[in-house]
């Protein structure tokens, strides 16, 4: 089971062309993936990336490549190990710790050794995951800064307790699939009548949620929401994301000129980095709930939001934290703290991930899909070899062994940056 | 004052071949520094660098690199615009945002920017700083995110408050330098003798201050505080540094048991992300001091240390947050809070950069050199064309017109990674 290559891929899909994704604080993104690729001796393979928005996946990239002695030669069956091997290497630690470039690039890594690992064993990683024992499972979480918030005794406590009616969850979710929420409509690059057209879309295919982005003008804000509003009818929940673009005051005059139209969750009113900040925040727009998560660095700031009471919805990220064995920390404390997990997805990719970490949350951690909802973005799937499935607005179990991040050769090299033919001879 | 061309070096010194600067988090530094060296139309030169312990000063250097098109061809006259041109991209923002290597290699920039303006003005650059009038100062710093704790108009009125007298104090700095400590007694990896001899030679050349790691071993740290403290004396400063080995029960406990030995201040007990963490602490070993800073990312997370009471000794670091830019910010929220800076030094160049910051908050900031002190570690400065004067246990004001931060040519030939005389042939 030893892993004997390490190879990466700088792939950027032009997504700025048309303006998908636009939000205010990222205007122009072109989705990208700095993309890894190991093999091992047996001839398995693990695939796995960080999503970044363009500019820099080449950093990313190389920062991937950096971890290659970390991996290479070793065996990889126990990938707690490997990943705290990493993340606790005293040299690379002084780049982060544990956040930014080299905390997504171990993610990547420890991403694919979990897809290896999953396919080596034909199931897909949510499976994989929630037939583990308590003991297990927390074998595979590094404690380190969060033993004020939870020990490993806390965590088996919550593991044993949902232990009962895992198999009736499997059966439940591979029959009717996890609850979906679209992004889609929502992008402020897109005008009133895509915006309305969209919402009606998002009503007949079955979403029972819908987010808009705000934050860059308060008059467009009110007419958008208004149009939203409108569409869907009173009652239905419309969550509002204004992409930490604001700071504590601006935050909490928006949301109030906002507060009519019945937003759902605000969501990243301000830094990730600011957990007194979003309890402010929270405090202040109560009872509208505050969301963020997708770009919290790591489970250490993730306990700060809960202790703070600064967060009512947790959206993880598959591809910032260290990865799967991090997201399995940042699940059970939320699961201490009694706070839903939404999690962060879209860009390219990451709804392939995250499904399987709500899934598993469901079998073996909170037990419950009740308030939950996973994010989806009809973006760039048709790169993927397992491209998740939508029915009916809810994420179907995914079946294939692995953890879907698996992205379509021909993809790659289509959109390996700069030389693919997509890119040569564009402006990058 | 167009900036023609942008150079990048991975200087990494073998500082782990004598166990210099090991500490319990970080046994085997090798101090290294991805290097920026920018070049004017017109001669001048600007020399940066972020610090880093070895593996992965490549991926540093890297996102260096990355950074070229933000500085290259444009004009250098105004840094805060070139500054956030380069923090609040859109789509190297994601990297971060504002925090690891990606802000880390801003900082080396920024910092570089500031040595050109500093050279071109025959300046160094705590006194070039140091005659900016108050509102020119307040151009320069970036408040998002921190409005809700320090305004502009606020940070206004800090800096005119302490208008009355800077000359009298660039007068003082100029004749008498700035108060420092010695932290090269204290590293881990040294046996009781050489610590014992090195406090000797501490207080011999007249530091007022020591600081010994701790954090790896309780009994070696109770027989190596024993064996500072009968050296230095009852009452003698010796603060304890941590690095961030400890998680907040066990920062009490292994405090508690120091207690006896009067630690002057407990550094980075824990992560540098945990602001509720440390705030913890510093409630529960009061009124032991808690003081951090080398790894705190940016000015959000230094803003909550200071709003949670979590530090009573600000340690800024010149080259992790986004340079000296960031750091006008940081200096100006700790005199708001009334809280002392206290800079992290050593590693390689850091103390070159540092006695700038700090004597600039003396002309211009807080106005006091109470309770303040500049880390000083006597290692590498021969590699710097100016480096630091110590006379008597303090930092002499630099004359030299710049920012410190310029390495000698044939050390950066020597110590290049991996194709230095130095490594060539190592076990790198």
């Amino acid at each position: 089971m030893k892993i004997t290559s390490l190879e990466t891929y700088d792939v950027r899909f032009p997504t700025s062309r048309e303006r998908d994704g636009s939000d205010a604080m990222n205007p122009d993104p072109d989705y990208s993936a700095a993309y890894v690729v190991l093999r091992t001796e047996d001839g398995h393979e693990g695939h796995g990336f960080a999503f970044t928005i363009g500019r820099g996946n080449d950093v990313q990239t190389a920062a991937i490549r950096a971890l290659e002695p970390y991996v290479v030669g070793r065996d990889c069956s126990d990938i707690g190990a490997l990943s705290r091997g990493m993340v606790g290497d005293s040299q690379l630690r002084w780049l982060g710790p544990e956040k930014g470039v080299m905390h997504m690039a171990i993610s990547a890594v420890v991403n694919a050794l979990w897809d290896l690992k999953a396919k080596r064993e034909g199931k897909p990683l949510w499976l994989l995951l929630g037939e583990l024992s308590p003991e297990e499972i927390v074998e595979l979480v590094d404690f380190r800064y969060i033993t004020d918030a939870l020990t490993p005794g806390e965590a088996l406590e919550i593991l044993r307790k949902a232990e009962p009616g895992r198999q009736e969850r499997i059966a439940r979710l591979q029959a009717d699939g996890y609850p979906a929420y679209a992004t889609s409509p929502g992008w402020l690059g897109y005008d009133d009548d895509k915006l309305r057209r969209l919402c009606k879309e998002a009503l007949a295919d079955g979403f029972t949620q819908i987010k808009l982005k705000v934050g860059a003008d308060l008059d467009d804000d009110i007419r958008r929401m208004r149009v939203a509003r409108e569409v869907c009818g009173v009652g239905f929940p419309i969550a509002v994301d204004a992409n930490q673009r604001w700071d504590v005051d601006t935050a909490v005059q928006w949301v109030e000129a906002l507060a009519e139209f019945d937003p759902w969750w605000v969501e990243e009113p301000t830094s990730p980095d600011d957990v007194l900040g979003h309890a402010a925040i929270a405090r202040r727009i109560a009872p509208i709930p505050v969301a963020t998560g997708e770009h919290v660095q790591n489970r250490m700031v993730f306990k700060q939001l809960l202790q703070a009471g600064a967060v009512s919805y947790l959206q993880l990220d598959a591809a910032r934290v260290g990865g799967v064995n991090e997201n399995l920390a940042i699940l059970l404390l939320a699961a201490k703290f009694g706070v839903p997990v939404c999690p962060h997805a879209g860009g390219v990719g990451l709804c392939e991930l995250v499904q399987h970490l709500a899934m598993f949350d469901y079998v073996a951690v909170s037990g419950s899909m009740e308030g939950r909802v996973i994010e989806y973005v009809d973006h760039l799937h048709e790169h993927f070899v397992d491209p998740v499935v939508i029915r009916g607005g809810r994420y179907a179990a995914p079946a294939a062994p692995g953890f879907g991040s698996t992205m379509r050769p021909e993809s790659i090299a289509e959109f390996s940056y700069p030389d693919g033919p997509v890119w040569r001879g564009a402006d990058g």
